[in-house]
């Protein structure tokens, strides 16, 4: 049987690439730093994998056939700066240098779209220049370049997804869709920029599908994860804000862009739909469509469990 | 006064930067994995840099203000493809992060002509695409990348000199020209390829210099160090073969390229012209009289001192 081993399960996209894990089978084991509760199909460890020690360990143990490897710092407003980022750089590079020597095949890692200078055109994987403006975006566009050559030393196939956007079920309560509706339906006012930047905003569960697909697969290098349609930001407030009813609580270019911010982020998905066949099965309006429908699902039934635990 | 630190010194171009900085002043630290004779101007450390506690633990203990590091995997035939760029990928981040941390102003690095894909034009720093063939050059390109993050974090300014193809003085003896200067003083053939590809060799003192001046600059970025006039590999055998009289030792066409050489990788060096009003002193030719002269000179030392150590 084929072993699995994931990595990155507190993370948003890490959990939702377990669940569709589990739709495959397979001997799944997944690491994070606390463990996990008790699931049938997989088998959890604790290891802190920032620290490139435990990171080797861990996989010279497991000894994995597919490694999928998500786990890096996340933390909003923090990770794209952290010299912790460096850690990461040092710690996967370990794990692929563990992986090869354990005889593992296939590794897939986590990029991101903070690797490419974008120069307002949509980013195509082997055209557009690597060149990150953040600390983030430059440890991953080193690591994968350190994945890249552990790959060719050891002769294991790699390849590396470019996330751009992602939201959706379990997403920070401090990145912009589930902020933007805590403010809408709390009725705080939301102060932004004009929001005329482009984004590729790409539902969680599908690029979780996007890597499990990388995964199974033998294609080698570096694929965008995202759906290829342009959304601006004001695009999102704006649909947000209307259905909930709210759109007076948005004063848009109250704020200044921040320096530095592209106007476009946006995926080019040619070579992801030639190579693998697949395209983002969830658009921009049935994503968030879905996420209010969650959102007002969970806050009536914590409204309820308020209710029901009044004497 | 500038506290400086080099490492690299058993290295080719890490001895000639030496010799350049020791015009220039300053309190010189060199580290190489044996330290070094001892010498005016210089003291030194025995430390083994591939070991990234000791890599970190030396530029802590010196806390240099200037940074020039040169330390990597050199050995012809083994150094392209060697797992071992990656622990100098990992001992050179950790350098950078302890330099940021002991409050460095400035690192520069020595990085290579083979991070480049140089799709049969000359290499433009900024412009042509970073997509290296070999574990060399992409650990070279992620040490890069690592740098930059660590200066982003730490606030030092950073620069890194792309090498082409070096030689001269000191040059190892299992590479192109000194190989090519003991078959031909030896009356051996030599068995070529056509040599049509395109290279651009530089002179190492004229690299070393273009290194020193790097590090005395504020200039950030990648540079190119190279002379920016191609040379065929052909032409560079034909004179070495006519100045040594036998050209009827080499036999071209003999060999077939190795698969992926390039055909042509050549350096432009307008930015470097343009933002350090550099430009190699030496021509190819010139370059190649000297070494001649030196290795003759040499070989008539060395035969007079078996001469006169005949009993």
């Amino acid at each position: 049987m084929t072993r699995i081993l994931i990595t990155g399960l507190s993370g948003f996209i890490g959990s939702h690439c377990l669940r569709q894990l589990l739709q495959h089978g397979g001997e799944i084991h997944a690491v994070s730093r606390t463990g996990g509760a008790a699931q049938d199909g997989v088998t959890w460890h604790a290891r802190d994998l920032r620290d490139a020690a435990q990171a080797a360990e861990i996989v010279t143990e497991i000894k994995p056939d597919l490694l999928l490897h998500g786990a890096w710092i996340a933390t909003p407003g923090v990770y794209s700066s952290s010299p912790e980022n460096i850690d990461w750089l040092h710690s996967t590079t370990a794990m692929a240098v563990a992986f090869g020597n354990a005889g593992g095949k296939r590794f897939v890692g986590i990029g991101t779209s903070a690797e490419y200078d974008p120069h307002e055109r949509p980013c195509v994987e082997d055209e557009t220049p690597i060149r990150p403006a953040t600390v983030y975006g430059k440890c991953k566009a080193a690591t994968w370049l350190a994945v890249q050559a552990a790959a060719q030393h050891h002769g294991f196939s790699a390849a590396w997804g470019r996330l751009f956007l992602p939201y959706g079920p379990g997403d920070s309560p401090r990145r912009l869709v589930p902020s933007l509706l805590d403010a809408l339906i709390g009725g705080r006012p939301i102060r932004t920029t004009e929001g005329l930047q482009q984004r590729d905003f790409i539902y969680a569960p599908d690029a979780a599908e996007l890597y499990v697909k990388l995964l199974f697969s033998d294609v080698t290098g570096a694929f965008n994860v995202g759906t290829g349609a342009p959304s601006t930001v004001r695009s999102v407030i704006e649909y947000l804000a209307a259905d909930c009813g709210r759109p007076d609580l948005v004063e848009f270019g109250a704020m200044k862009p921040a320096p530095g911010d592209p106007a476009v982020l946006v995926a080019d998905m040619t070579k992801v739909q030639q190579q693998l066949g697949w395209s983002a099965p969830t658009t921009v309006r049935a994503g968030l469509d879905s996420v209010l429908a969650e959102t007002r699902a969970l806050r009536s039934h914590s409204a309820n469990a308020t209710h029901q635990a009044k004497p």
